[in-house]
């Protein structure tokens, strides 16, 4: 397979970085190619604007997605943001390594959501959403890090849920919606605190890196359970 | 009250702009003090990194958490950084204006939260989490324009429910994490399809606005609910 892995930590000796090492070693060993793109060694430009395009359509008014849509048709996005759209077009399967900050991808990654999963490439007038999204037929999975133990991400957690509440966003909201087909994330519960575990989760990642593909997808509905208003079907819920 | 608006838009002519406005003229002419953050006129760096601190405790390993509790004793956190937490200690009242972009705050946003929100500040050692997170006795208010109408986010949505699926990590997870009581948000739903609703909707955010301390509280639970484990105890399930 294609692999590209996606990597936002700014320290190579953190524990994300030891397992990014990891994935790039292991992945290379058993057969696939591998790509990574390092946000922090690539400086990557965290914040949308209009630098992304190489020609506004409307400068009075400027609008994001609709720059997105016409970027997109006329193959006007800037070179960081084109480079990366071709390496999802040659992905097979995406990792993304990151620390979870504020329960949610830093601002680095973000960025890379808002820039490079633009309106035109991942959705828009003749692209679905979610099981119909633009990057559909690949794979996706979460790896991130902790600060919280795990028991704080339970169904009564006193950090919510990890799964419902705070990791949807990302599986859901963001790869689930492009057409990537999540699979279950690897977490690294406060690998920062505990030493001892830091092998123990390396080995669990290496195992898990040997099965990618039977990696089992997280049970989102398709677009077709839906109905006309959005609303689940009955038979569904 | 003393209300700081952090507003994360690029436009100023944008419907982000226009309740941003609206919000800076109509808290001034109640009697209000008010000071906005405009991240994207203020060029706010967004990337949390070894230059937000005028000196690096350990810079064979730098770990970000660290550098921010050490930074926060020694007050050697960068200009930009330090003046955005002086806006907080001066704060009764944040409002948080932004587009949702990929179910979560642009990532100039998020990048002020993984900057401003720093261990050793609003959380840390000596200071606790949620209602004893460092900035308690403050209360905030999410306002936000989705791309996805209202019925996309209902418990049954495609979207899943803004509430408890989509807006969690940012209520939840950052505002209450650090101590802030956050009020019911606000949501403009497809402003950028809907010209009819955009008087309704700055006509409701005026009214909002008028009666900003009665707004009711999400009510998530004190910490004092939890047991040691960090799970809600039974009698509040």
């Amino acid at each position: 397979m294609n692999v590209l892995i996606i990597y936002a930590h700014l320290e190579p000796k953190s524990f994300n970085g030891a397992l990014k090492d990891l994935a790039v070693s292991e992945l290379t060993s058993l057969g696939h190619q591998v790509k990574v793109s390092d946000l922090y060694a690539m400086n990557f430009k965290a914040v949308a604007d209009q630098d992304d395009f190489d020609t506004i359509q409307d400068e009075n008014f400027f609008k994001y997605q609709i720059e997105q849509g016409n970027a997109a048709k006329t193959n006007s996005f800037s070179d960081d943001i084109q480079v990366e759209q071709e390496k999802l077009r040659w992905a097979d399967f995406v990792i993304f390594q990151f620390p979870l900050w504020w329960y949610s991808v830093p601002a680095i990654l973000k960025g890379w959501f808002d820039r490079v999963f633009a309106s035109g490439f991942v959705y828009g007038k003749d692209i679905g959403r979610y099981d119909k999204g633009g990057l559909k037929g690949r794979k996706a999975m979460l790896s991130t890090t902790t600060g919280s133990p795990e028991y704080a991400y339970t169904p009564y957690g006193m950090d919510g849920d990890i799964h419902e509440k705070i990791l949807y966003h990302i599986n859901h909201g963001m790869l689930y919606f492009a057409g990537l087909e999540p699979v279950e994330p690897f977490i690294a519960w406060t690998p920062a605190r505990d030493e001892e575990n830091r092998q123990r989760y390396l080995s669990e990642y290496r195992s898990r890196l040997h099965r990618l593909s039977e990696i089992p997808s997280i049970p989102y509905h398709p677009t077709s359970h839906y109905d006309n208003n959005h609303q689940l079907k009955v038979e569904y819920r």
